[in-house]
């Protein structure tokens, strides 16, 4: 009986976030936003990777990040740059951002309109998965240090993703990643989603990475026939 | 001899306007600003095109749009679009826009960035040719009542520019248009630009200058390898 209820509580806070998603995904269609939503556990590479990202892409497009946190804004204060507006958002007790958290930013930006959000979401692998961001592209990243078998540990998180990044291939010899197994991995989950493998640090990869935000951001700005 | 100074000055000034938009031009590669000047004689249809134009595309793009006029502000007044910046630049005793104009009304928006800078030269088909304003697209506009020899009268405007548009294409045969005849007559200063006709009021044609606009857009925002 207790179960249950719990059960139904759950159940309704994911109706609402999904309705809010919802909405959110109609103001990113309006806005010609494209919207990308970045998982990993902790330590993947997430904020090195978004660094390098608006390295690359700050000055010649107009940029929003939303940073989640559990506790303190060093991932925010990291990531400033130069006309990014960069927000921390600290969730607390909570594992992950939703819907209403990214809402609240949007109503704090005053509706100041973005070619790309990216957010980055708490460093975790279940629940980030559960929650929809109204995100276009979520992007599950996991570095060759962490063990081929991840996806399988974490199907929801890699099957409900668009794109998996694996990480830190630079390392890959010296820590003896298996792309064969980690692949299998992948691919039992996931059997569709293009598989990027890049180095944040070492630059190697990055273009694919690139190319593909700047291939959506087109595609998505595409205005509809009337 | 006096006629040999004036020459001279002319030449200085054409050169110091020569030196700011090449200024101007590498601060737009930077941005991936696409930047669109219009010239046109009075009445063409510039401020209507802009109007629908900014309709289309301002929800999706982040756009700012100038103005020239010798005296007035009502151009800008009616292009006053949520979320987009329009600013008039009254020229006064001048007969077009310059580099240094448009320098510093990008000084005065503390370089905030756009995806497309659209300028409204103005309305004169003889001086705004000569300035370079460090524009991606000149584009000429003629509407289908000025006469279909207009190119040959001012072949400046119509050779330098990267796109020709014919504007009120909906009253062609009301007023006895000759298509062939104005097509040849680009084509004697002009042999290469593309050729829009299109009706800003009835909406006819008009997609193919916003795929115009877009296409040309994502060209430009396309990251160059590092």
């Amino acid at each position: 009986m207790t179960k249950m209820r719990v059960v139904e509580i759950a159940g309704n806070l994911m109706l609402k976030n999904d309705a809010i998603a919802r909405r959110l995904r109609d103001r990113f269609a309006q806005s010609a936003t494209l919207v990308v939503n970045l998982l990993s556990s902790p330590g993947s590479g997430k904020t090195t990777l978004l660094e390098k990202t608006l390295h690359r892409l700050a000055a010649r497009y107009s940029i929003g990040v939303l940073v989640g946190d559990q506790a303190t804004e060093n991932d925010a204060a990291r990531l400033a740059t130069r006309g990014v507006d960069v927000r921390q958002i600290t969730t607390g007790a909570e594992c992950r951002l939703d819907a209403d958290m990214i809402a609240k930013a949007l109503d704090d930006w005053h509706d100041r309109r973005f070619d790309l959000l990216l957010i980055e979401n708490v460093g975790n692998l279940i629940c980030p998965a559960e929650y929809d961001l109204g995100e276009d592209l979520r992007a599950v990243l996991f570095s060759v240090t962490e063990g081929e078998d991840k996806p399988l540990k974490y199907p929801l998180a890699f099957n409900s993703s668009q794109v998996v990044v694996i990480t830190k291939i630079d390392i890959a010899q010296a820590v003896g990643y298996d792309r064969a197994v980690a692949t299998a991995s992948i691919r039992q989950v996931n059997p569709q989603a293009p598989i990027l493998e890049l180095s944040a640090r070492s630059g190697v990869g990055m273009d694919a990475w690139f190319a593909l935000l700047e291939e959506r951001m087109c595609a998505k700005s595409a205005v509809p026939a009337p």
